[in-house]
């Protein structure tokens, strides 16, 4: 089936400016056929689909009203600017979506002069927006900043760290405040219900006349707003909707807007510009917007892998290190009532649905709060719990205080799951869980360990909460332990040393790395009879006997997925010195640089951890 | 002048349940006493106090309708817990606070089962007790959680993460906001000039009677409120104070409430034990109460040095590497209008006061939100500014995912001035900044210096805004450079060798320990002449001739006033390694402890870092 469509207006922008002068019908046109591209594309390259098939509209009239660069246009997260890199000169390159070399999911100044800031981690839009808004006032510029948040992001404390700064400045600050779950409060109840009604009408979800080919393609059945419209959640997020909120701290406030209806938005726009100082657009939108599959399931939309345009279903499934986590937790509350859990707002990607089902009573949701939640973990503890918090190592950065303050130096037992930890792959810079060892590496009273099968992950739990005391960091890699391996049923609990005791060259590693050394050992062959894999699982402390093994050497190669400042590799090499060691030592890390968006497999080579790159390595240097 | 007092019910109170028959004149009496003791002791030993004298009455309400320690009462930020610690069976040792050995200026559970965790950044506590109430509710526990917030803590963005979670819980939380600012905002307009009302009478600011002794000592004229009650300032602080933004998130909110009238504290309480779910109490209190010096300058009184009881005034005060930082960044400032300067609510702390005089439209004070402070610094940097973030060391610890993802990945020139870096000494194991290094120390596209001299300090900010790119970190101790010391005009850019150049023994060190290496060499006396000292300035990246000159030697010491795990002393020897070396390292740092509080000298003796330690060990080791 030819998922293509023939791009009458799209293929017509390559620049925002080509914009400015299209017609309404025009317009409506080319939001078809970005929603087209984006549908086809995210199918074939996995990525974000439901937040950008919402953000349609929202980026044409930004890119109409707006003159980017000039005006800095700041999406928050970042994972909904599809669009934005369609308007802006990336649209023959846009099908490389995530692939090494092609176009980021995510904005990346190194692609496009419109893309002002990296974004990746949510709520800092704002904080970078107020920042470019007092530059301009400073130096006298004319010139807007625009941030583009989410609601999800209203969970943040960060954004509110900035809104109560940035609310009693004279700027050129406009927020768009992207509603997209349409959890209206009471507050604005009358508008909601106005609104509500205005979006019932079945035609409000058709596209316009001359659409028709796409509208074959994408099934447009629309459901109910209603229910969620009038969906009332006691948080702050509905809160803020009060439009006294936002004039309470100083901003001028607009909306609720329909943020599917570019006229509209446009006039708001345009309001807001007219104003001189800081507003907030209030609008609303539709995640998985014009394509049903993600509109019925927004969150299995969020970010996916590469799925079947017809059925939506992903083309592969297989079992991960985050699925397994989801399953040992399982059982062990199944026999602990004090066993429970804490995400971030990521109960899908950490694997914690089940759990969440089964023991809904021990299981906090707590928004996209890592702070918070650490925190939170903690005061459980207090109280005899024995708390998980589930965490992408990537957004683990973001608890670094609570992790010392309220993990480490309270001496009470509170265990992190880090997802994530390694090369991520295709989301890249922002994503890639490079930084937690060196973020946990100097805290006292903790352990950390870092399994390579399920077995030892099951066994790092087990001794989290029965053996370990105090602070217990897990961390795991995505994906799966691979299918072909002869170690699925290795079971570390510390350390394991695999090949001759004896043997004068040394391969240290920890985590999946180990698979690779592992067949390293297979490319050399009989050389592999003078080589023995120091695995460590437990890297913090580091096992004495490991240290101890490696002084026995004449050579020993360190291999981390992870930066190598202050990472496991230095200290590991430290230790040797102290140790006496007086042999070769060889560390491979990530040196001094942020990772781009390719393949694990293609990072694993690039920086020399690959099994081959490992054996290259070994031949090279030890003269086995 | 003797300041005692002859304290005549506060020496009966042993356990918090020694309060709870007490009459209303003696509890009244017993806030006389704990104010007086209060102010004597923090005379003597430095201390806390405009914020302690605020919660007398407060205190002495909570252990009467609480019971503690099965209820929990959380103190945030720790430092007004001490009437807490009188109550709590510290009152014979209070004397002792803030010395090697005695009762710490913050919270802390090794002291007593009343302190419930560690306690001294902002913004935790609701968080903590949220955890609390929630492990309560999962047990079936009938006990309160209590968090005791300042307004100085809505500024954290942590805090709305809490509030929006635990809002929506059905527990026994209990939320105390105690607004010491009295910057009420309109929507209780009617209520705050009702309070003004009351709180005007001048026999309301007068100890009662039996209390003379004490009020002679202590000055009372208060000074009008009404000013600052009826002060508006357009912030999320004033905002949360209508009963409408609790209510929403699902508290029940009771206030405001006199916070110097126990019975109607006691009132507030009673009733909100009786509701089964999270309630607010909002309570007026004044900062500095009963002592007219820190009444009138509470900020001066928030964390002060000893001073002198008649006249407010400290007993010491000399120069420091803070307002050497201020001087070079007002110097600096009037040259080039790029450079503005950002602080979170420590402008006095860092050295910023006059610059935020001098330079007021270039000057930030963001409020207790580091996190925002990085990024909207970022922003500012975007905009074409050169922004420097003044910010303790302890402190960067909570904006480490900014540092990582707003700082170093955007690649654009942003400073963060580090104070406070190393021991701190009294304040203890929540406020040593021991954990910057590790936690910068992964960075790419980062600088960072360790200056000993102003003269240093001064040419890292050259550097920073001049010479190097992207990221810049400079970081300085708490205090001054030493008076006695001959290497003042020492003025390393990255780094310096001190000492024979060809000498085999080495010691690498950088920061202020650099002074105790060069009185170490003066110990060592003729053998002196086998020393040489490394002196790293620039510690990220390494400048390569230190390494390479410690590898000429046979024996290399290193030492480092901050922790072990992922320091720069593991980097050295790692470093070291790779470069084939085959002597003897032997690293001097903090390992894997929190350093509880004792003063800097003293810690520099038990860590091993003193000029006698350095010279015993390398007498030892060295054999020179």
């Amino acid at each position: 089936m030819d998922n293509s469509i023939e791009t009458s207006i799209l293929k017509n922008i390559n620049t925002p400016s080509d914009l400015k002068n299209l017609s309404d019908a025009e317009l409506e046109l080319l939001c078809t056929e970005i929603r087209q591209t984006l549908v086809d594309t995210v199918a074939s390259t996995g990525g974000h689909l439901a937040s950008n098939l919402g953000t349609v509209e929202l980026t044409v009239a930004l890119h109409k009203m707006f003159n980017s660069p000039e005006d800095k246009i700041i999406w928050d997260v970042g994972h909904q600017a599809y669009a934005h890199k369609l308007l802006t000169g990336r649209r023959d390159a846009f099908s490389t979506l995530r692939t090494e070399g092609g176009i980021s999911g995510f904005v990346r100044p190194d692609e496009s002069e419109h893309d002002s800031f990296y974004e990746g981690h949510a709520g800092t839009s704002v904080s970078q927006a107020a920042g470019v808004a007092a530059a301009n006032a400073a130096k006298g510029s004319k010139n807007f900043a625009v941030a583009v948040v989410g609601d999800g992001s209203f969970g943040n404390g960060m954004v509110y760290e900035a809104l109560d700064h940035a609310g009693s400045t004279k700027t050129r600050l406009i927020i768009i405040l992207n509603d997209n779950e349409m959890s209206i409060s009471e507050n604005v109840g009358a508008m909601a219900r106005y609104l509500a009604a205005v979006r019932a009408k079945p035609e409000y979800y058709r596209f316009k006349a001359g659409t028709e080919k796409a509208l074959r393609k994408i099934p447009l059945i629309g459901k109910s707003l209603s229910n969620h419209l009038f969906k009332l959640k006691n948080t702050l997020k509905n809160i803020i909707y009060s439009s006294s909120f936002f004039e309470d701290l100083g901003f001028r406030y607009i909306g609720p807007v329909d943020g599917h209806d570019i006229n509209r938005l446009c006039d708001a726009m345009n309001s807001a510009k007219m104003i001189e100082r800081p507003v907030v657009i209030h609008i609303n939108t539709m995640k998985g917007r014009g394509y049903d599959y993600a509109e019925n399931a927004p969150e299995k939309f969020h970010g996916i892998s590469k799925f079947d345009i017809n059925t939506g279903e992903p083309i592969q499934s297989s079992g991960s290190y985050s699925s397994e986590f989801g399953k040992i937790l399982c059982d062990f509350a199944a026999k602990d009532k004090r066993i429970c859990a804490i995400t971030a707002a990521m109960a899908l990607g950490t694997g914690l649905e089940d759990f969440s089902k089964q023991y809904s009573d021990r299981f906090y949701d707590v928004g996209i709060a890592e702070e918070h939640a650490v925190t939170f973990g903690s005061g459980l503890s207090a109280g005899g719990m024995l708390p998980v918090f589930a965490v992408y190592s990537t957004f683990l950065q973001r608890c670094a205080d609570q992790l010392i303050h309220d993990g480490a130096l309270q001496r009470r037992k509170l265990i992190i799951a880090v997802d994530r930890a390694g090369f991520v792959g295709e989301d890249g810079e922002t994503h890639q869980g490079l930084f937690d060892v060196s973020v946990v590496q100097s805290l006292p009273n903790t352990t950390v360990y870092s399994p390579a099968t399920y077995c030892e992950l099951s066994k790092a739990f087990y001794n989290a909460f029965y053996k370990d005391k105090n602070l217990v960091i897990i961390r795991y890699p995505r994906g799966g332990m691979p299918a072909d391996t002869e170690y699925s049923d290795l079971c570390a609990s510390d350390y394991e040393i695999v090949g001759d005791e004896n043997a004068k060259v040394s391969i240290v590693t920890y985590g999946r790395l180990f698979f690779n050394a592992a067949n390293a050992l297979k490319l050399l062959g009989e050389d592999a009879a003078n080589v023995k894999i120091i695995k460590l699982n437990r890297i913090k402390p580091l096992p004495k006997e490991t240290v101890d093994a490696a002084l026995k050497c004449s050579n020993v190669f360190f291999f981390e997925e992870g930066m190598k400042g202050g990472g496991v590799g230095e200290k590991f090499g430290c230790e040797l010195l102290l140790g006496g060691f007086n042999g070769s030592y060889k560390l491979t890390a990530v040196e001094d640089e942020f990772v781009t968006h390719a393949s694990v497999n293609s990072l694993m080579d690039k920086y020399s951890m690959s099994a081959e790159k490992m054996a290259q390595l070994i031949k090279k240097e030890a003269a086995i």
